[in-house]
């Protein structure tokens, strides 16, 4: 169970050495969507190399013999070499690759730690509280919201990035009840692994699988690629094991539960700020034996919404569900021969052995009717498959896209059936005004990538090109803009990436003073020397 | 919309006067299972009357006009009579209905306060924080763990029942999201006949169903009949508006979110503790057009288990899904013909038109299917029909039992499908080993009442004749052995019941010192006066 340990992480960049495309791949995409999007050859900027960084003086020193003077007892491995502090100084947020791949406005954290159990965390945290030292939980550290970014208040003596890496693993699984406990470091491969040896299976599958983990799925709220199925992660949780400044809590191993508030509600989403979540229960599936798999072009977005939304609401969940308005079809399709304009929409079931065949039949059945009758109109699968391969290489992408100068990001937020359509509408209006500032290419295009049975999420990527020493600054202006249109529309900050330091100015307006004071309370009990990723939900200088 | 309105509510028993059995529907239940528990009419005593009640001078007194001084600008109703303090003296379980029947150790409400609206709601937290007076919030009163008791400690200077009938009704309704926007105090009948005329329809129907209301099934993480297929009442609710002493909290009404934990949560199980829930949007349902149900016999309990465990992990949730023991099974068909020994489930689905026909007959064919895989036996749906008659009209006959010195109550946790068979067992045995105590007479009954992938719920009802002094501290004493049955085998003090001030001595074994700190801090930051129904969750005196 090492899928990361044989390889080497970029630490500038999405992935493992080796995983990227290579140049001819880069050569074709310059001709094909880089033309779309205004790119020429002659637009590459290599990134800055490892040693052309300015790391600043680490505040906290290792001793001779590789121990930090303060921390007892500590068993696990403590990293202070350029490349840790490298890996760790941001997440992998289209800003934060600009500003790696660029080498600048980076912060560091003064040392890595990588606990090798749950005692070692609770050294740590004595640690921190004692010496005022702030820690970042960090898991695959794929944040895209500033999550693990080491930026602190001066009043701290130091930043720590708390890598759970190491405690990772399926501990035990309980056949019976279809569930595992498993440690809050363990990546997505490793989980799968593991569990297909045993017949089981996970069925999360954020796009960022590869490189994040059980706890920061966990701590973000993540939702999966399958997640119109199987739910977001909050559903596959059944308990949790957290260890915060003030002692263990472990929320009790059942089902379900009337006793008081549901205490686990209070660590999922909650960003590292209030506990280092160091093991969970997950609800398990079985692996589908196949798949069936078809697409839907419509007329419009509106079209394609209505059917998406009658077919949750007739209690029919594919596990890929996943609307493509006409500009995001376009580019998905770009190139590809006989695509007419409109929207499209991804619909596929899987099939588990021995009994769903029947119930997809049926399901499959009445799902395309409902499409049909929303004015949708069948297209060959090819086109589907070909998406699918784009989805897991797609990380790797941006970081050629950025050594172009293009700026590609994503945006993503929830609202109910009633005002999608529209929501759609004024983030559109909204980040094209602010892309006109910094930008002659500009799109934005949108998909629904989860659906409920009262609303949908929508997920926004934008591409500009802007003056090459504004890229971060138009980036972070044009996302601004997007969280102001989903809050002045009444839809949530985040449907599945969290919030994390970039939406914390944001926060108190989604959630008005009196859910700002209740959180804030929680982590003066469970924090109170404040040491916990410090920064997240409250603007930096408040907490 | 006033079921309640033209109805007189017993102050002392179940539900609405003339809705209780008859004097010859009693009599034919004592030769029947009043015979089984060893019932002789000799045993029954009449119920005190309420003028045979001693009510204590009440502390907050109403001026001429029927004001409370120093509580301004109220609009609603304050009731002070005999009727109005005894009806909310008490919640309606067992032990509260002894208390109530036998007129000892009751305690009273100063007042009863009928708030018109939202803002009548912040005028009683503000008066109640400034004069140290405590309010219980307060639905139906259908509470069975001491929710509403206005048992608060002596420092408080008087206790106001906040009763949210009159903030009631729909509000809003989203027909394309398929929600509600409704006012906390609404009852389950009135809910049901506001959406049935719209079409719609919400399928939360707990047994209290007509005599709860929406804030009260959310404040104690109620769960309805059907609660297999719709999910307990948490799944149902897509966002909360809570007034609380720090002001209004108002979650986004989006129907999923990763903006930091779900500040639902909070509210959900909250038990009148950390705000007054004033309105939710609910998640609606379309009401089926028919419905199939059946029956299966299995040799023992475990085999049962196993049926519905391979059903839900197949991914099919029937609303039904009611496993009864063979004791249970026993008990609910007494005396029917051709009933044989052993666990009976009961399997119900429902048809929505226009589309259900067919995905249900899937369902349907593969949940018998894996039945008799189990080795279950079909049997004729007319023991079925018998049970559902019975269970609305349950609840009225335990104040029969209660006036023939019997006790009957229900005890309910969850757990894990790899527990649930051994912790029936150590449920009943813990049960036996402490009615022996006190009664010749005792019967524990034990069902499945919700089905979880991972697990599901235990139902377990013991009935005992304890000397007829003794009827309460009998109760009590007995149901504390189940409490401690539940936490010693790792399941949960309540599956849908809430904890109350009955489990409020357990509820730290339950969740450890880290969850009772972080609920206290929530406590103190959205209630700092702690006015809000003191002793739930925190025993009394520590709050
Ligand atoms: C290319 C790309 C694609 C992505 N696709 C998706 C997607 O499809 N769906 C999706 O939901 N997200 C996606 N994300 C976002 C990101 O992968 C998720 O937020 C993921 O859940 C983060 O997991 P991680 O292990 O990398 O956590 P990190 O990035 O290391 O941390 C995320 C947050 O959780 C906290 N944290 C991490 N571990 C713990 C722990 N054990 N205890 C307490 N706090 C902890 C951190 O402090 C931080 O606040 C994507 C990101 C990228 C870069
Ligand atoms: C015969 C019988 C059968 C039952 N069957 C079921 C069943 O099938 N399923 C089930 O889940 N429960 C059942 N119960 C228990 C009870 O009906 C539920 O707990 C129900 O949810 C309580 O609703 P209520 O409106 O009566 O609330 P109340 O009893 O008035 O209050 C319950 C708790 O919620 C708080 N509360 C009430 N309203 C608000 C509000 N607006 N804001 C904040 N706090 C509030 C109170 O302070 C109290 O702590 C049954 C009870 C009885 C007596």
């Amino acid at each position: 169970m090492s899928s990361w340990a044989g390889k080497v992480r970029h630490w500038n960049g999405w992935g493992y050495a080796g995983e990227e495309p290579g140049p001819e791949a880069v050569e074709r995409w310059r001709r094909s969507l880089g033309v779309l999007a205004g790119v020429r050859a002659e637009d590459y900027r290599s990134p800055v190399p490892l040693d052309g960084l300015r790391l600043p003086p680490a505040r906290l020193e290792l001793d001779g013999a590789g121990c930090l003077p303060g921390l007892q007892g500590f068993r696990g491995r403590l990293a202070a070499t350029p490349y840790e502090r490298a890996l760790h100084a941001a997440g992998r947020s289209t800003g934060d690759l600009i500003r790696l791949r660029t080498g600048t406005n980076l912060r560091f954290p003064d040392l890595v730690a990588y606990p090798a159990d749950e005692e070692d965390v609770l050294r740590l945290l004595e640690y921190a509280a004692a010496r005022q030292v702030a820690l970042i939980p960090t898991g695959g550290g794929s944040s895209v919201v500033g999550g693990i970014e080491p930026d602190v208040r001066a009043s701290y003596n130091g930043v720590i990035n708390v890598d759970l890496r190491d405690l990772r693993g399926v501990v035990a699984i309980d056949r019976a009840s279809r569930r595992a406990r498993v440690r809050a470091g363990t990546l997505g491969p490793d989980l799968e692994e593991t569990l297909r040896s045993e017949g089981l299976a996970f069925r999360h599958y954020p796009q960022s699988y590869a490189c994040s983990t059980v706890g920061g799925w966990i701590a973000a709220r993540a939702g999966g690629h399958f997640a119109t199925l199987y739910g977001k992660i909050e559903t596959a949780v059944e308990s949790l094991r957290v260890v915060t400044p003030r002692g263990r809590v472990e929320t009790r191993e059942v089902p379900q539960s009337a006793s008081g508030p549901d205490g686990k509600a209070w660590f999922i989403g909650s960003e590292g700020a209030l506990g280092v979540i160091t093991e969970a229960v997950l609800r398990l599936q079985v692996p589908p034996a196949r798949k069936r798999a078809t697409g839907f072009r419509f007329a419009g977005f509106a079209e394609g919404l209505e059917a998406v939304r009658r077919i949750v609401q007739a209690g029919i969940y594919p596990p890929v569900l996943r609307l493509l308005d006409e500009y995001e079809a376009m580019v998905a399709f770009w190139g590809r021969a006989g695509m007419e304009p409109g929207a499209f929409l991804h619909l596929g079931f899987e099939v588990t052995e021995p009994d769903g065949e029947r119930a997809v039949t049926v399901a499959w059945e009445e799902a395309t009717r409902l499409c049909r009758a929303a004015g949708g109109r069948e297209v060959p699968p090819a086109g589907v498959q070909a998406w699918r391969e784009g989805f897991v290489q797609q990380p790797y992408w941006r970081d050629v896209m950025i050594d172009h100068g293009l700026v590609v990001d994503t945006l993503e937020t929830a609202t109910a059936w009633s005002r999608a359509a529209a929501l759609r509408e004024a983030v559109r209006e909204a980040l094209f005004r602010r892309m006109e500032r910094w930008s002659a290419v500009a799109m934005v295009l949108c998909r629904v990538t989860h659906a409920y049975p009262d609303g949908c999420s929508l997920y926004f990527t934008f591409v500009l090109k802007p003056p090459r020493d504004a890229m971060w600054a138009a980036w972070r202006d044009v996302q601004q803009a997007g969280f102001e249109a989903f809050l002045a529309h009444g839809a949530t900050l985040s449907h599945h990436h969290g919030t994390g330091r970039d939406f914390a100015p944001f926060f108190e307006r989604e959630h008005g003073p009196g859910h700002v004071a209740a959180l804030r309370a929680l982590k003066a009990a469970l924090d109170p020397a404040g040491v916990l990723n410090p920064g997240v939900f409250f603007p930096a200088g408040a907490a």
